[in-house]
């Protein structure tokens, strides 16, 4: 069989619909290519987080990427998929930018808009910040 | 047969070989997805563009255009593939983002960096303004 075009599929989870449903799109792709997928949360940790209880906020984030990675180690399973879960903190785009290094991954799935600035994810920026500094190829759900 | 998450998949082209190689892809994704491919170039006629021969730099901008979906064409059907080639006039990202609408497109398919500034096709920053800007999901070919 010819070498998969997607052998490494990175999906950076933020909790939000849209990510969700970039996740969905990346489990069809992996079922077609055969690949591995790999899904991540970024607790975010960039200087700009400027809060009293900080060390209490972040508690929260970890608490929260740990629940979004396992809902979305359950959506790929129930469509018969492995995943690999990973945990990271930083700052968002950096930390996903080194992974998809590290994992040598072919192509990156992203949804269009993260859960907004409020909620401080930025996922939507993220994307955006993505689209210029991905080592590899990026797919953005709309 | 279920509906393919792909059926239409759109291609702007510029002539670059970073387009080159998101056609390559997309050719792989369309062969997968049983999808109809579109191919598109857009002579740039958006005001920025203040050049004093502009009837005949637009003439010669139709004409590379042609050669370039031409181009396309032929590695697509090398590849086994029909194709649909369009050119349009007007400003690049409006006129992607009015035939991704037009033609019910579910992916579009750029490559992360086109010919540069000099070249006036700026298809780096088009893929940019996609992104904010597309009717549906993007693939950023690196």
């Amino acid at each position: 069989m010819r070498k998969s075009l997607y052998m490494n599929i990175l999906v950076p989870l933020d909790g939000s619909d849209n990510s969700q449903k970039a996740l969905i799109q990346a489990c069809d792709l992996a079922r077609v290519y055969q690949s591995n997928l790999i899904l991540v949360y970024v607790v975010d940790k960039s200087p700009s987080l400027n809060l009293l209880d900080k060390k209490e906020y972040l508690e929260i984030l970890r608490k929260f990427g740990n629940r979004v990675l396992l809902k979305g180690k359950k959506t790929a399973n129930d469509k018969g998929l492995d995943v690999t879960t990973i945990i990271k903190e930083g700052n968002i785009t950096n930390e996903i930018v080194k992974l998809a290094k590290n994992k040598k991954c072919n192509l990156m799935i992203v949804g269009s808009k993260g859960l907004g600035a409020t909620a401080r994810f930025f996922l939507g920026s993220v994307s955006n910040k993505l689209a210029n500094n991905s080592p590899c190829s990026l797919l953005i759900v709309k």
